[in-house]
């Protein structure tokens, strides 16, 4: 989002993340937390677990209990507004799986650009480009999550919506957490499942398309040029591995719109429908967030293809190993997380430069989409 | 993407924006430039000229020369590294064209997202909020194409591939400079006025899809956590006006695409495909850079839409004055420049971290698309 | 203070400066400023009319107005939370005056390290290393005193506190404003203005030492590690020209000082003493903050000393035109301003990160020294 | 220096200090370190060896190992230009020592302000306000030092100029690692011996001064405005625990000088004085770097002091426990780790912007003071 390059995220709820999929731990800094907010191992270990391999037959066999230690920042159960660490132990790490692909790129993995750029790189698991390394993300949601219930009352539930050509429908939310999916739609899982074994018979791997949604979102938080609310949630969506699109409300259907659709009119009793996503000139509305984000098929496939050595000598690469078939599965979690990281943000960022707003009217009410 | 919250982008080559539709002038200060760099208004201008508004019977009728000065930065000729201000008179500017918006809120517009974040607003043509603001993006992105071009050779192109329903080919690159709407393709033009001949009649707008691309550009370029290339591409994007949706690559077409066909294969002679667009675990990998945006129809529209005025109470709005009845058509410039922004800004943080590494085979050609 | 690299201070207050001596105008843009704050030029030139040159035969006697003009972020005589564009015009720039100085480089004066880091530089007066430049740093201070004054009744004083070898007794805060050196003693007044009229009459400069004053500042105010309130404050002063050392309290009398001494006792009535200048641990007390700099001799001066030229063979340089023989008569202003600045930023760190801490205790009365 | 607001220092060299004096461990995460660096745990320990505690009687005795392990950003025994976390695990905490002190606040101490700032503090050995967040510090500049050392072949060296009223005269550099106190002179031990024994036995404390010299400092370094490099040394040097004051060349000397005597003349030779400290202007002048700083006593006094509780009420504090009654014993290691930090961070910020700058004069040689 901003505010600190590289592998710090966010201006004033600042997040470092560090780590390797298979060195000895990952785990990230966060800075600028509000003192007074009750943290515990608790309020982040759930999340953790919705992310974590090994929980079904369609993602990664990799077993990990990522189990988090809080080494900094809470003092009798409250952070102190200090630096909290964050730190996950690897413990499955096996880095003989990987040991061929130090002198070879897989087609479309990060092998060759990560290589171009720093002329080296840490092979084991995919190194820093791994999909592990959005463990800590999902921590420091935890607790961007909390504080932001706490204050403003905002909850967050994400989903697939797409499976390869398979479209989910929006049947029933609580269905969410009770397949392995992530899918709001009881209906559906036994296609999901039966795609999946065919995939993995087959080697090869999918897309998806997940969809978030956050309630509850303050109005006014955004910054009109350049750190747009919809342009921080679009930075940290597409930051997530494998991500190559990203939607904010009606998001590629306002193309064929007309403004006289698209406008969301304000009543008394709210918004009448919320076709921008719930944000207005990059600030919020006080409706709920709307984002959609499009997850490309994994690079690691058994399947062949051709590819260059370190050398620029033709080869042929294929990928062994303990591998997700579809990111996207995991992927539900770790978008919720990221939302969160950008609303916490903005939030500190109104309240210093506007806690002085005073304004008759109360927010609208928002309209459910 | 970064590094500088608020209305200055990026983190090496950082430009600041400021100003208003109706204010006296609006412009921008680019701090962080190589020094040496030769310089002129004539080197800014055209892009500048453009994107303005006046230009033809689809776009807003304001007359703006849009004239740029440089007021900082540059002696004889060339850039002096120091902080670069760009200045750009408001020659045009009717206020009473706006003035009955200040208490009521167009559905659709940043009207009242800005009053709950700020607790007021200049209402003067959308006072910040206005698109007008891009202006001063395309002159900071005109210095970026500059540089990028004489150290890297980077060229960027940018073009309409779809307005409302109607789909444009990619029949000519050499057709866009010669329409109003940028569109790739003779052809489809008559289409496209008839289009807007008769959205203009019924008081309407309507959303577009524009497309850029980047060639030349260096492999290396993003940092791998958040602040991926894509990612600040994404920021850079989704940060202009009305923008919903931003992909890279073949965007949320992966969804559906297996692992086997996504992954772009490397040969001693180029990648075989580029349907990553040029990104690869958010690090460029030499290949043409392809971004795609979904922008939204104005909310500006003469027909009337239900809302409610600062006391919350209903009332209609209907929009006269001047306004673009489809923003996308002035999008293509502003589109290129934000791209460059990106990439020029990566370019100096690539070499900051990595300029002492040393590769013995050199960047793979890239495949045209 | 960071948050944001060069030309650019603070971190949620961010003050972008631009400009050159001799090109067409100098100014800052202010991101960040809360909206609904009363602002006219009247709030600013009272202290740029402080800071500039011509007002007495001790300084330079370049006549310039530095009259503001207010470019963008005000609307209706309050600020609308968008940047604010400060321009002053640069009115008698006179090239000639410098001209024979591209080639050469004067001893102490940043000539020699511009053109090494930047390959070439505007000598124009200087061009961008001139004490020019701190017309807009106080420009923005105004701008934040104003804030400060309404918000938490901040209020700044700065005076000189030596001369060359003079020291100057604080006698009499009001007779700061009376006389050419914003001295605290009227009786010191006619030795001052012999020493500078023997030292115009001998072609040389002196330094001076400044010392600045904050009362009314609330407690809580900075970041523990790195972003202390007093490291802040050292890099503020540190960047305005010339300054050569920082003291925060009691300064480098601590050296010799007893804990038993130093540490000033907390009494129900209030701090006992102030002995640490208003930071504990990096953060503000309530106390009033005590702030002194060193500031350097001028190196423009007309005795002639060595040097090299860009050839790098000796020769002799003496700088005639129109100098300050001591820049430290015009800095109280610009002291005063960046303190303001300063506290102005970790003001709107402080409650974006704070805002929820409810205390018992009321601050305790600050000890005035 | 800016950049990244709160704990986390540099603007590319970035390190972000996490921890308590009395939690489970302490560390910092590096980002933005060129990859290709051999770096090992032997690179770093010596200088925490020099700076830890209980290496004599004079300081605390606490035993620590300081011990630091590599947690990520290295593989086999290369930097990989991904985030370096640096892991120090608290080993000799006594929590009972300090629980007395939740309830009042040592005159002197942080007790109070981050009591003020947060609302709660961890009270165990000063939490985060404790010296031994330098350790981290110290760890990440020595991985600054590597760098330097190899790329520009950069020295640092620092020393106790002064404790308390005795002056220690520089006889012989290679005297500093042979005592206790990093004095340059052997003759002058045993006097800083007796001073501290008898100061000791009164349970008092006091103050001191350090000086730091760097040697192969590259010319060019710093950004003029704000992020002057001496202004950020100035940041650097005041945030670290217990500075007062800071001098860069002849620092608070300059108040008394002529410019005649002040301005360092070039030479073909070099130059021929140093008053200037190494940096003109803001940016380094290829001139050895000059800095000095003021560390007042310690506030953890056994002698009895005036202070109220958090009620308000008065009462008198006796710190007992393991304390530094000289904290400037142990602050070379820390001010040359600062004094590291802030040239790799401007030396890589150099060679963003100017890479290109070629010169046809080689830097001039630096005269030695």
């Amino acid at each position: 989002m901003p505010a600190m390059p590289g592998s710090t995220f966010g201006a004033l709820f600042r997040v470092t993340n560090f780590g390797e999929s298979h060195g000895p731990a990952i785990g990230c800094v966060i800075d600028g937390c509000p003192p007074g907010l009750p943290l515990a191992v608790d309020d982040i270990q759930p999340d953790l677990d919705r992310r974590r391999p090994g929980t079904s037959r369609h993602v990664t066999q990799r077993q990990e209990a990522d189990a988090v230690e809080i080494l900094s920042g809470v003092y009798e159960g409250q952070t102190t507004g200090t630096p909290i660490c964050l730190l996950i132990r690897n413990t499955d790490a096996r880095s003989k799986d990987y040991g061929n692909l130090l002198d070879t790129f897989r087609p479309g993995h990060a092998d060759y650009s990560y290589w171009r750029k720093y002329g080296q790189r840490d092979p084991r698991g995919g190194g820093r480009s791994s999909a592990r390394l959005t463990a800590p993300m999902v921590a420091a949601g935890a607790v961007a999550k909390k504080w932001l219930a706490l204050a403003h009352g905002t909850r967050f539930v994400a989903w697939m919506s797409a499976l390869g050509e398979i479209q989910i429908p929006f049947d029933d939310e609580a269905e969410i957490p009770r397949n392995a999916f992530f899918a709001p739609s009881a209906a559906v899982v036994p296609q999901l499942e039966a795609a999946m074994d065919a995939l993995r018979k087959a080697g090869d791997s999918v897309g998806a398309r997940i969809s978030v949604l956050a309630r509850g979102v303050p109005p006014g938080l955004g910054e009109p040029l350049f750190d747009k609310l919809d342009a921080d949630i679009a930075h940290a969506m597409m930051g997530i591995n494998a991500v190559k699109g990203v939607e904010i409300g009606d998001g590629f259907g306002v193309v064929a719109q007309r403004g006289s659709v698209h406008g969301d009119e304000l009543t008394p009793q709210g918004f009448a429908s919320n076709h921008a996503g719930g944000v207005l000139g990059g600030i919020s509305s006080g409706q709920d967030l709307r984002v959609s984000i499009a997850i490309k098929p994994t690079s690691s496939i058994r399947l062949p293809k051709a590819s260059i050595d370190r050398a620029g000598q033709p080869t042929v690469v294929e990928t062994h190993g303990r591998h997700d078939p579809c990111v996207g599965i995991r992927a539900a979690p770790i978008a919720e997380a990221m939302l969160a990281l950008v609303l916490m943000d903005h939030a500190l960022r109104q309240r210093a430069q506007c806690a002085d707003v005073a304004l008759p009217l109360p927010p609208i009410a928002a309209q459910r989409p």
